[in-house]
Order: structure tokens, then C-alpha cells, then sequence
């Protein structure tokens, strides 16, 4: 049995708030760990799944060029095209506007894995079991049971149910779906008032089905800042590159004039 | 305003099967992080509460030697009384037992804690305010938003329904209720068939109200092998102490054995 076409998704479009509050602008997929950035290592296995036929990367406005930098040799590889789309305000829009990138390609593509770029450490064989679940019940999602036990409270903070922790999971991503179906749901969703956080959600509540298979506990999403060892020393970094960056580009800006200035006066 | 009086149950009772699996019978909450053991590091901060009345430790059955050696220089203070209880079949049965023993102490108590053995990470702040927290509600449980999306699937593992996000979180341990409540509530859950396995939904079921305080990140649960640093080995040698003392009472028995048969023979 081959493996079926299919395109990536990497979303990595969020503001990271909960990563470093207010105090810097530097998203944590930029940052590295061990020597390669988290994009770098959320978007790297997926290159070594047979019938991939583009990769496409979610980015915030104006970060363009910094999420580029942050995929590394990827970016510059001949192997799968890589595309950089930006994201909307939320989520939900991020994955339409890939979708609808994905759209224009014109590519032959069966299945669309999601996968956030936060999930550094996601594994090949974890790719390869969802999307082959996702051949079974048309959408997939890896799952673990929760570890802690899941309660739902109202707006005052008290518990008002609990969920029957035998039958409760924890999803993670990739999460890979039948393309598309994909599309279709996420077209319908963009029509509706609710706010969706998952694609999962969004593929059930067109009716389609969504498969658990088993995650992986080392799967896990960096979230804070002390998820990644010397975090704030590699944002003072970043920051001072950044700098050095714009100062050159305002050089090169005020150079490029007094050429022009110096042009316009010899033409006279 | 004084801190109520109070009683804590710290449940080590388990089989700690997802442990370490079938390999070894050794608990995790024996074993030792940083120079204490995890049951120490459990338990010590509830020292630290004023108002502090007793302290139940559950342990599985045959353990209450190895249970009271885990929980070091704390068995025999004279700070606090620090009970040990056999535990049940379950967590229900063993908190059961645990509540049952303090009902039989004759202690002014208005609030009991319970706390998982295994969550050796706790502080006296989150005690104090899940202890604030149960003053108004009755109930309290600290708790965090979920970081993975929870889903419900079925046993096929398909998913049946999504939670929403804004309104779930994972509970922790200590959770704090008031105390003959928690008693009474636990009577009449022994009387179901519902195999109970978090003690807020006992009492939210028994018609009372949980409010949930901010729980703490660090405030983590033992669950698998690699949360312990060095664990395997210290298995071993935990195993090997074990079979050391077992020689020892083996030969005392012997010892014990052969002066019996000399008196015996001298009295003919």
C-alpha cells in the first residue's frame, strides 16, 4: 500500500501570549532548542513522510521573512514546496487561509495533515499512525488519556460536571482529514458565528468522523516560557539582531536616497 | 481570622501500575527525588498549616513498614499525629477508610484535605488557598485551564463530543471539603454502584458545591517511570534492601526458631 498524497499545514500564526505576555513580540516557534529552531523541528519530520507534495507555513502580519528564517535549510530545500501564508485573527482563519492557499495549487492531494508548530517534537512514526487512521475513519487526531481528571465549571469558578475520565482524551496534532472534505467543512464553519479551536470540531460538526489514534507523550506543545531552556536570553538575542537588522536596513534606505539625491543633482 | 481545624488524608494506596508496569511491585511514592522520598515531599508541607489536627496516610496492603520508613523523620515527630491506614481496592475505598479512621479520633475537625501521595510537588500556598477556597464553597480543588483540547470518544475510539475549552480544566490535589460533608457524602457514595474516582464529584453528587482556586503549574502528578530521575536504579536497590531485611528477618526467625528448640530440649 503506498502512502497517499498529501499536503502539511503548519500553523505557527499565533501571538504567543501566554508564552511571554507582554513583554516581547518574539514567537516562540523562532527560538531554538538544541541548535534548531521549534518551526524547524515541528515542520522537519514531516519531509520524511513518502507522498508529501507541499508544506505550507502559517505566519503572523509582518513576520514573513523572520518565519522563513526560523524554518532554516527547509526553507531553501528543493525537495517539497514550502509555502508561507499568512494568518488570520484567529486559528480557525489561519488553517482556511492555508486551506484556501492549498486550493489554488492545483496539486493532487488526498488528505491535509494540521499540525501546530508548537509541537516540536512530534515523531515520524506518529505522523505515519494518524495519517493511516485517517484512511480508516476519514479524519484523525493522536490522543492520550488526560492525566489530570477534567471538570466544567461556570463563569464563578464552580464545578457544574464532570468528565467520565474513562472515555476523556487529551488531543494533540497533527490531526490529518480526507482533503476535500477538509476544505468543504472549514468553508461552512467561516459561515457560522461559533468560534472553533479545533479542526476536529469543525470536521464533526459537518457530519464527517473523526478517529483517535494513539499520541505520543513526548508530542508535547511548548507553551511557556520555561519550556525551552534559556528562553530569555534567546529573546534578548533575537531582539538585538532584530535591531541590527533594521539599522542596516535604514542604512542601505539612506544610502539608496543620497544615490537618487546625488543623481538628481548631476541631471540638472 | 484563624485557620479552621483540619485533617489531611494523603492516599499512596495504589498499585502505581502505569509506574512502573509489571516489573517491579516498588511504589513511586517511595522512591526519591533530590534526597526525599516523593510520600515526604507529599506530605510535608501540610506540616506547615496552622490548625493541622491529624495527618492519614493510606498504603496497600503489607506495605505499612515500607509506608512509614517513605515518609522518614515525619513518622516520628510529635508535631502533628500521622496515622497509618490500609487503603482500599480503590481510591474511593482507601479515602473511605481514611475518613472512617479520623471519624473514630474524636477530633474537633471542620475540614478535611485530600491529597494524591504521587503529587510531591505541592507548596503550603496552594494548600492554604484551596483551604480559603473550601471556606466559601464548601468544596474546593485547584485547578488549571487543560492545556491539550479534551474530546469524548467512544469505544471505538471515535469522537463523540467535543468539550469546550473556555469551561474545562484538570484538577489537582490537595482538595479541600468540609468535614462532616465529606464523610457523609463518601457514606452515601459507598452505597451506589458508581465507581467513584475523584472525590469532587462524591460530593457535588451528594448535593453540596465545589469551587475551583488557581492551581499550580509545578504541581505535578508522579505517573510514569521517567518522572524520577535515576528511577530504575533506584528500584534495584530499593529491591535490594528489601531482600536484605527479608534475609534478616529470615535468620532472626531462624535465630528466634533455634533457642526455642534449646529451651525446649533443656526443659525434656
Amino acid at each position: 500500500m503506498a502512502f497517499p498524497n498529501h499536503a502539511v499545514i503548519i500553523t505557527a500564526a499565533g501571538s504567543s501570549d501566554r508564552f511571554n505576555g507582554n513583554s516581547t513580540d518574539v514567537k516562540k516557534e523562532y527560538l531554538s532548542i538544541d541548535g534548531h529552531t521549534v518551526l524547524w523541528r515541528a515542520t522537519a519530520p514531516f519531509f520524511e513522510i513518502p507522498g508529501c507534495q507541499a508544506i505550507i507555513v502559517t505566519h503572523p502580519e509582518g513576520k514573513e521573512a523572520e518565519c522563513g528564517l526560523a524554518l532554516e535549510d527547509l526553507f531553501d530545500q528543493n525537495i517539497v514546496p514550502i509555502i508561507l501564508v499568512g494568518g488570520g485573527k484567529s486559528r480557525q482563519e489561519s488553517v482556511h487561509n492555508g486551506l484556501a492557499m492549498l486550493s489554488t495549487l492545483g496539486l493532487e492531494i488526498d488528505y491535509v495533515a494540521i499540525h501546530d508548530g508548537a509541537r516540536c517534537f512530534v515523531t515520524p512514526d506518529l505522523i505515519i499512525r494518524t495519517l493511516a487512521t485517517a484512511t480508516v475513519f476519514g479524519g484523525a487526531v493522536p490522543a492520550l488519556p488526560t492525566t489530570d481528571t477534567v471538570k466544567i465549571i461556570d463563569d464563578n469558578g464552580m464545578i457544574t460536571a464532570h468528565v467520565d475520565r474513562s472515555h476523556s482524551v487529551g488531543v494533540q496534532t497533527p490531526q490529518v482529514f480526507r482533503y476535500p472534505d477538509i476544505w468543504e467543512a472549514h468553508q461552512a464553519a467561516a459561515q457560522t458565528e461559533t468560534a472553533y479551536t479545533d479542526d476536529t470540531q469543525i470536521f464533526t460538526d459537518h457530519g464527517l468522523y473523526v478517529g483517535v489514534c494513539e499520541g505520543d507523550r513526548t508530542n508535547t506543545k511548548i507553551t511557556y516560557l520555561d519550556d525551552i531552556p534559556d528562553a530569555e536570553e534567546q529573546i534578548e538575542q533575537y531582539e538585538q539582531m532584530r535591531q541590527e537588522v533594521q539599522k542596516t536596513r535604514a542604512a542601505t534606505e539612506l544610502f539608496r536616497q543620497s544615490v537618487e539625491e546625488y543623481r538628481r543633482e548631476s541631471e540638472r
